[in-house]
């Protein structure tokens, strides 16, 4: 068996991060990722610098990154001006983002659902002129900061009409990570029933510690693609030891003695944390990392 | 459904801490606990003072508990001689320890296994003889740090001479923190061959980052008993965001939200390990805990 994980602690991780890297650094970063053997890198975003400070060198770091027809390099886009910047670099897929919550729709994208989707359709249509695939994110599928868990009717029906415009893929997102494995189980057996499992990804942050437990869930459920940040960057600034996205070590310690593949070098991927944290710092919540560290020291 | 949570944190979580805590401490901890819910709280150790410094206040902590008669106040006994100790307190259960592996049994407790069964069967002799049940833990039963995984005959069969010996429960100890849920279910579907379910505990370390879902198979499996440490207490002192014992609030949160039942109160214990944090002077490893100081913080 094997799982295809998605690495997303340059984008979704960094955007969360209050110390801004210099861009050779991010490439560093991306270099010692594609070494550990991730092949499918998000890269960075293309939304307004002004929301996110940290990724308006996306263009810069797209065109320093080495040229690798085996890996996916994707850029976040918010919209069609997102996608006309993204198209003049060398990323060979787009993502773009949208709540299944309407408050924290309009909180984080500052427009209504129904407007997204027209936003969302337009963009897929001119990438799929391009020739480019578009996945696409639905956050707070597992739970909203403001409305609780999200009507499923609601779920499925945004998943359904993202597939109707031509996106490859769903990465249905626990944004806030409130999740537990009842409440995966409940969103992956509904939505596959629109959607087809190979089209979906997990994509879980570890804020409550339970990262892993519902990846495993999911991966149990049928999900073969999972998103994941080196280190379990993307953690709150402001909270000590609170975590983001789902480690990528975590998964891979995990899926190893699972005896699941992932084609991922779980000592490459610390090293490359190792980096991370000389750079940041702080310690990177990745439990499977900081017991890497603890070994090392010893 | 219900499961049983035994609260390990003063014992196997501050016998690996290197502050040492005043006793008055260590009671506030234990009143905190039980205003929290805990009705199955490990207290400390009747080892030599000598071995672990932090734990040599027993006799005086056990005198300042609460009387309480729904609570169960467990005592850790290596042999005679500490059980004479623990014999003089209100502890009114005992637990007895050994490791499923040769090397790290020498290691930790200076004796062959064939030696420390003969040490353990005097202690539930005598315990019996005055009316006390005893608790039994078996560590490494997932991993070795020595050995790596330890025959699966062995670990049955020390277990099948424990319950012959009339131990009560078995926990069964990912000591170093390296099972995931593959092995967990392993040595449950061997074990139970021979021992019944309910007389089974899964006691995890999060080490890795996989306490929380070798928790959640374990339960899956069948397993009704599970021990937890508030804060995530007894991580390695020489590595920040090391984790120790699976913590005891993302155990409740988990549970709270799969509809399984604890009897803990989730906030209760959060505060607890507040005052616990702001003792400590660092962040403890638990994720649900954190979260909740960020929410509180923001």
């Amino acid at each position: 068996m094997k799982i295809k994980l998605v690495e997303v602690g340059l984008r979704d991780g960094l955007q969360n991060e209050s110390v801004t890297l210099p861009t050779e650094v991010k490439k560093e970063i991306a270099v010692r990722l594609l070494h550990a053997g991730v092949k499918h890198l998000e890269v960075s975003s293309f939304v307004s610098p002004k929301w996110i400070p940290q990724l308006k060198d996306a263009e810069e770091l797209f065109h320093l990154l080495p040229v690798r027809d085996d890996v996916t390099y994707r850029a976040l886009v918010p919209n069609l001006k997102g996608l006309t910047r993204a198209l003049m670099t060398p990323a060979s897929e787009y993502a773009v983002f949208m709540s299944a919550s309407e408050s924290h729709n309009l909180k984080n994208i500052n427009k209504n659902i129904a407007d997204t989707l027209i936003t969302i359709k337009e963009v897929v249509q001119l990438a799929t002129e391009k020739g480019k695939p578009v996945r696409g994110y639905v956050s707070t599928v597992f739970g909203c900061p403001y409305e609780g868990n999200i009507a499923m009717s609601q779920v499925v029906h945004i998943c359904e009409q993202l597939i109707e415009m031509g996106i490859y893929e769903i990465s249905l997102g626990d944004t806030i990570g409130v999740a537990t494995p009842k409440r995966v189980k409940e969103v992956i057996q509904s939505v596959r029933q629109s959607v087809p499992l190979h089209q979906l990804a997990g994509h879980f942050h570890d804020t409550r510690g339970m990262g892993v437990v519902n990846s495993y869930v999911a991966v149990e459920e049928g999900i073969t693609t999972l998103d994941s940040a080196i280190g379990g960057l993307g953690g709150c600034p402001y909270a000590p030891g609170a975590s983001g996205n789902v480690s990528t070590e975590d998964l891979v310690y995990l899926f190893d003695r699972e005896g699941i593949e992932t084609g991922l070098n779980l000592t490459e991927l610390n090293e490359t944390s190792l980096f991370l944290q000389e750079i940041f710092a702080k310690p990177l919540p990745s439990k499977v990392f900081q017991s890497y560290v603890a070994q090392k020291e010893a």
